[in-house]
C-alpha cells in the first residue's frame, strides 16, 4: 500500500517505538498472573492472548500523549497496560465463532482455536477485569482524582457506548449497505473509542486546550486507522497482516473500500491524516511523537 | 428444603429487603443506558438481562454491610449497583452454549436465547465495563482513595483469581471427582469472591477489626450459599428456582450433594451458617441485618 505521507526516516522514532514496545511487553508480563498460579490453564491462555504480539499502537499513543504533557511515566505505564489488556480482551472475544469466527490472530492460532470457546470467553472476561484492576492500583498513581477519571474514561470507551457498542453495530451491519456516515459512526465506537481513550489517558493531566486538541487528533487518526485497515484487508496478504486477509469481502461486511472504492478510500485516509496532523498545531514541536505515530499508523504494512 | 436456622419472622427485615430491592432496581434502571440510545438492540438486551430479576442478594449484603459501619448510602448505592452489574454479566456469559448452555434464567429465556450468542457475549462485556464506569463516577463518592480501593476489590473479585477463575476451575472439573477441599476452593472463587466483595465494598470505610470480621462472615456465608444452591438443584423444581433444576446431575458436575450426600450437605450448610453468625459477634446488636440476611440466604426456597 502506498499513501502519500511523510516517511519516518528518523531513527530516533524507530528506537523510541522499540523501547516502548519492550516496555509495554514487560509491563504486561509483570501484570498478567503467572502460569504457576491457579487456575493455570486460564492464566496460560490469558498470557497466550495478551503477550508477544501486535504493534502496541494503543500503548504507543498513550506513551506519546503522556510525553506531550510531561506526564509521569509510571502513570503512562499503568494506563498503557490497561488499554492493551482491554484491546487484547476485545480481540479474543471478536475472534470467537459467534462473532467474527477467525482462526488466526497476530500470526498464531486465535485463543478459542488454541484452547476452546469457553476458555476464550473467560480469558476475555478476565483480561477486562485485569485492566481495571491495574488501573485502580493505588501504588502506581499518586493523584487519586486523576486516576478515577482515567478509570472512568477507559470504562466508558470499553462499554456499550464505546468499543462493545461499535462491535454490536458492526454485527448488525453485515449484509447491509451503510452510508459513509453510518460506517464512520460505527468505527468511531468500534476502534475509535479505545484509540481515543489511549490518547486521553496519556494527556489526562494536561490542560483543557491540550485535551481538546488531543481528542481531535485521536478521532481523526482513529478513523484513519480503520480506513487503512480496510485497505490492508484488500491489498495485504495474510502473512503480512498476521490475521486472515480478504475477510471483509467473504463476510459481506461494509467497509470504506466497498463504499468508497479503493482510490477514494486512500484519499479519505489521507484527508483524515491531514486533519489529525492539523490538530497537533497547538503543541508545536512537542507534538512530533504523535505526528510520527500518525505516520506509523498510515504505513502499517511496512 | 428445611434447614435448622432461625426463622426471620421480623416484618422489619422483610420491609427492609423490599425497600433495598426496589432501591437497587431503581439504581440499575437509571444506570443502564436507555433503549432510545444507540446501539438500541444491545441496550435492550443489557436491560433485559440486568433488570427485573433475582433476589439481589449481593446488593442486600452490600447495603447491610454499609449500615453496619454507618456508611454513606449513596456510596452503598453505587457499590451495590456495580456488584449487581458484574453478577448480571456473569449470568449472561455462564448461560451461553459454550459454557453451561442454559435456556432459562430468572424465570425467562436466557439472554442468548432471547437475542443471540453474539449479543449475549457483548451484553456481558458491556455490563462488566458499566460496573467499573459506575464505580469510577466521581460525582457519587467523595473519598477518592476509598473509591479506588473499592474499584480494586471489585476488579480482583471479578477476574482470574476471583469469579472468572472459579468458572474456569468449574468447567475443568466436569466429569471429574473432586475432594471437598477442591470443591470448596472452586466455590470460594466462583460465587464466594463476588459475595465477599459485596460485603467488603459495604464495609470499605470500616475499621480493620470490622473488615476482618466481615470477611470471615462473607467467606462462610458465601460457601453456605453455594451448598444451599446445590441442595436446591436437587430438591427444588424449575419454577421455584427460575432456572433449570437438576442441571448439576445431568451435566455430571461435582456438587456438595454428590460429594457429601444430601444429609451431610445440609449439616455442612448449617455448620457454615453457624461460623458466619459467630463472625458477627464483634458487631453486637448492629450485626442483626447481616444475621437476617444469612437466614434469608439459608431459606432461599421460600
Amino acid at each position: 500500500m502506498s499513501l502519500h505521507v511523510a516517511k519516518t526516516a528518523d531513527l530516533g522514532f524507530a528506537e523510541w517505538v522499540i523501547e516502548k514496545q519492550l516496555r509495554i511487553e514487560q509491563m504486561l508480563e509483570l501484570t498478567l498472573p503467572s502460569t504457576d498460579i491457579a487456575p493455570q490453564v486460564l492464566h496460560s491462555a490469558m498470557r497466550y492472548s495478551a503477550l508477544g504480539g501486535g504493534k502496541r499502537v494503543r500503548a504507543l499513543l498513550c506513551y506519546a500523549a503522556s510525553e506531550l504533557c510531561n506526564g509521569d511515566e509510571s502513570m503512562a505505564d499503568v494506563a498503557a497496560c490497561a488499554v492493551e489488556l482491554i484491546h487484547a480482551y476485545s480481540l479474543v472475544h471478536d475472534d470467537m465463532p459467534c462473532m467474527d469466527d477467525d482462526d488466526l490472530r497476530r500470526g498464531k492460532a486465535s485463543c478459542h482455536k488454541q484452547y476452546n470457546d469457553a476458555t476464550a470467553l473467560l480469558v476475555g472476561d478476565a483480561l477486562q477485569s485485569l485492566a481495571f484492576e491495574v488501573l485502580s492500583n493505588t501504588q502506581k498513581i499518586s493523584n487519586t482524582k486523576l486516576q478515577l477519571s482515567m478509570l472512568n474514561i477507559l470504562a466508558r470507551a470499553s462499554g456499550s457506548i464505546g468499543m462493545a457498542g461499535g462491535q454490536a453495530v458492526d454485527l448488525a451491519s453485515v449484509g447491509k449497505s451503510l452510508s459513509q456516515a453510518e460506517l464512520e459512526s460505527m468505527h468511531l465506537l468500534k476502534t475509535g473509542a479505545l484509540i481515543e481513550a489511549s490518547i486521553l489517558l496519556g494527556v489526562a493531566n494536561g490542560s483543557e486546550v491540550q485535551i481538546i486538541a488531543a481528542r481531535t487528533f485521536a478521532k481523526n487518526i482513529g478513523l484513519a486507522f480503520q480506513v487503512v485497515d480496510d485497505i490492508l484487508d484488500v491489498e495485504a496478504d495474510t502473512d503480512t497482516l498476521g490475521k486472515t486477509a480478504g475477510k471483509d469481502a467473504t463476510t459481506n461486511k461494509p467497509t470504506y473500500v466497498t463504499i468508497l472504492g479503493l482510490d477514494v478510500a486512500k484519499q479519505h485516509a489521507q484527508h483524515l491524516y491531514a486533519n489529525a496532523i492539523n490538530a497537533l498545531k497547538p503543541f508545536g514541536a512537542s507534538g512530533h511523537r504523535l505526528k510520527e505515530l500518525a505516520d506509523f499508523i498510515m504505513q502499517r504494512s511496512f
